[in-house]
């Protein structure tokens, strides 16, 4: 029950204010910092310890992402983060992956589909396959990095290529073969150590055992208060290049799901909404925080992406950044890096600059 | 364990959220009200949760005295305290007192003070009939209400007179024997009912057991997160009108008596001030918090009672009652209301109408 959100807002807090205790730092500034979870967590954690943290970096915080009256994510099941994705991959790019997912769905015989493709054994369903190829894509565009990279990879010693989705579909638009050009682009991801032997399918939805469920600490969390996650989220064929996917998991299967792989967990859907307000209610009631997004990464649909002048009063900032990845802005630099993102990361400085000179209550006691 | 204050704030949002869904009415805007212990609560309702609640008024709340870094209430053990209820008392009042004290504590005969003065038990030691006597005069100065009051009395039928420290100095001032004199003024509070066959001198400080710890929800709160408790502040009898007493309680004796008194609990000292800050750096993240003083109420030199120009642009305001009690301005209207009171409560009035109207996000939305 340790891995709660709260708890471990409450496990900085404490940290840090033992930091402060023991160098009799009182005075010093603290500035959070994260990316993705840990950018939802960095933005929380200025709405609840706003005396311990001057202001946080928000990168990559899909902290609309959740259930709840007021959040428009979910409006269309959350179907703007896969039309993100297709938006990412391109228009032909788009097409051919499209059209291949049509005949994939339409395949019959597994046992054909395992033979001909090299997957490791029989497919449950076809569904199971085409959402396999379909988190490839997802995953490539959160991984739009402009130099070669092994943050997505399971294995520090694999590398995706730079730019990844380019190379997931130069290498679907060089087959000519419909469910062919999805292995070839999923390979990409899933064979980037060139050594598989065969493909292993997670068993997803047409089987007693949900393969979504095996690492237990994510799961807890996610469990716990419904953090996004892509299988919950529509696909149609027709803004995406998916297929129809229109009820991934509805909130009782999640409930059910999570309380089976964590004996006794409760899922809380409602959790972000009733702690932290409708969108609306949250961005009116904080202060000093940087929202920065990588607009080729499909999280950016969940997150804070415009800002009133209002809440820019308030010291709120939205870095967009067209030919952003996944939180690309807290990476280091490299010689890659677009124009764009090294702007956006010297804002950031300009910004946390302006927030430690700032002669407020806390420098006032110095 | 559920008698945390973070538990309970918690509760009031877990409440207000029901109330908003089941009714549809997300978009009404909360005010947090609180007095005393209640202040608290509502001025950390309104650090912990800003986008349920709009704004908080918190009257009498004695949010700085605290113990931890920062807090300069401590700076001489709480001395202040004693001191606001001496200048309640006045100068005559105060020089009577004074000196009463001193008789009292020099009085050797336990079983002589017992029988001259009705008490039911000869007392362990002189401290606690001095204690207790103390405990009077800064209860009537809290209850310094221009009407008759049944609020700080044990039963609804008894009722302390209008301005009941002026009643104990009177009956003070009219006896020539000093420890009599003592006695004149604690029988204002201790026999209000006129029908007390003796005095029972609770035993604070003597003995093994500890009669302050017997009341055991309100000794949970204040254990595990040291409220401020007025028996854990100093006094010398030289800036108050008590006597020397300027080892009350160290922060290890509380936490031993607490930790006998409800097994297994342990006192987390610093518990606000880590949750909070300390005072500039709460004031300097917080908004929208009324903190109301009754001036004439000891309470006040705990609570907020200046806020800096910047803090103000904030829509903080501090509204000092000189003629006030402990939260006047929360209960309902007297006759007898002096104008100062009347003139507060119009001020909290204006500004929760200035919360409710503003056209912030969360009327954006609306």
């Amino acid at each position: 029950q340790y891995l709660d959100h709260e708890q471990a807002l409450a496990d900085f807090a404490s940290i840090l204010y033992s930091l402060q205790e023991n160098r009799s730092a009182y005075d010093s500034k603290i500035i959070a910092f994260g990316g993705s979870y840990g950018g939802m967590l960095s933005a929380w954690f200025r709405f609840q310890y706003p005396s311990l943290v001057t202001g946080a970096i928000a990168a990559s915080a899909p902290i609309f992402a959740f259930l709840g009256e007021g959040f428009e994510f979910y409006e269309n099941g959350g179907n703007d983060y896969w039309k993100a994705v297709t938006h990412t991959a391109g228009p032909r790019c788009a097409d051919r992956i499209r059209s291949a997912f049509v005949t994939l769905m339409a395949y019959k015989s597994m046992k054909d589909l395992a033979s001909t493709y090299g997957l490791c054994e029989k497919p449950v369903n076809v569904l199971d396959v085409a959402l396999w190829v379909a988190n490839v894509f997802d995953t490539l565009a959160m991984g739009s990095f402009p130099f070669r990279s092994n943050y997505l990879t399971d294995n520090p010693a694999y590398y995706l290529p730079a730019y990844p989705m380019k190379a997931a579909c130069s290498a679907a638009l060089a087959e000519s073969e419909d469910i062919g050009a999805l292995f070839a682009a999923a390979s990409v991801f899933y064979n980037v150590s060139q050594q598989e032997k065969c493909f292993k399918i997670p068993k997803t939805t047409g089987s007693k055992s949900n393969d979504r469920f095996s690492g237990k600490l994510w799961t807890y969390q996610w469990c716990k208060s419904m953090l996004p996650e892509e299988f919950y989220f529509t696909m149609n064929g027709k803004d995406d290049m998916f297929f129809k996917y229109n009820d991934p998991f509805s909130v009782e299967q999640v409930s059910k799901a999570c309380s089976k792989a964590i004996k006794g967990l409760k899922t809380d859907p409602l959790k972000i909404r009733k702690r932290y307000g409708s969108p609306p209610q949250f961005l009116g009631s904080v202060s000093r925080i940087v929202f920065s997004n990588g607009l080729l990464d499909p999280w950016h649909t969940g997150s804070v992406t415009s800002i009133s002048p209002e809440q820019q009063t308030r010291d709120l900032h939205v870095l967009n950044i067209p030919s952003g990845a996944h939180h690309v802005d807290l990476m280091f630099t490299n010689p890659g890096d677009a124009p764009d993102v090294t702007a956006a990361r010297k804002q950031q400085v300009q910004i946390i600059s302006s927030w430690l000179d700032s002669s407020d209550e806390l420098s006032a006691i110095a």
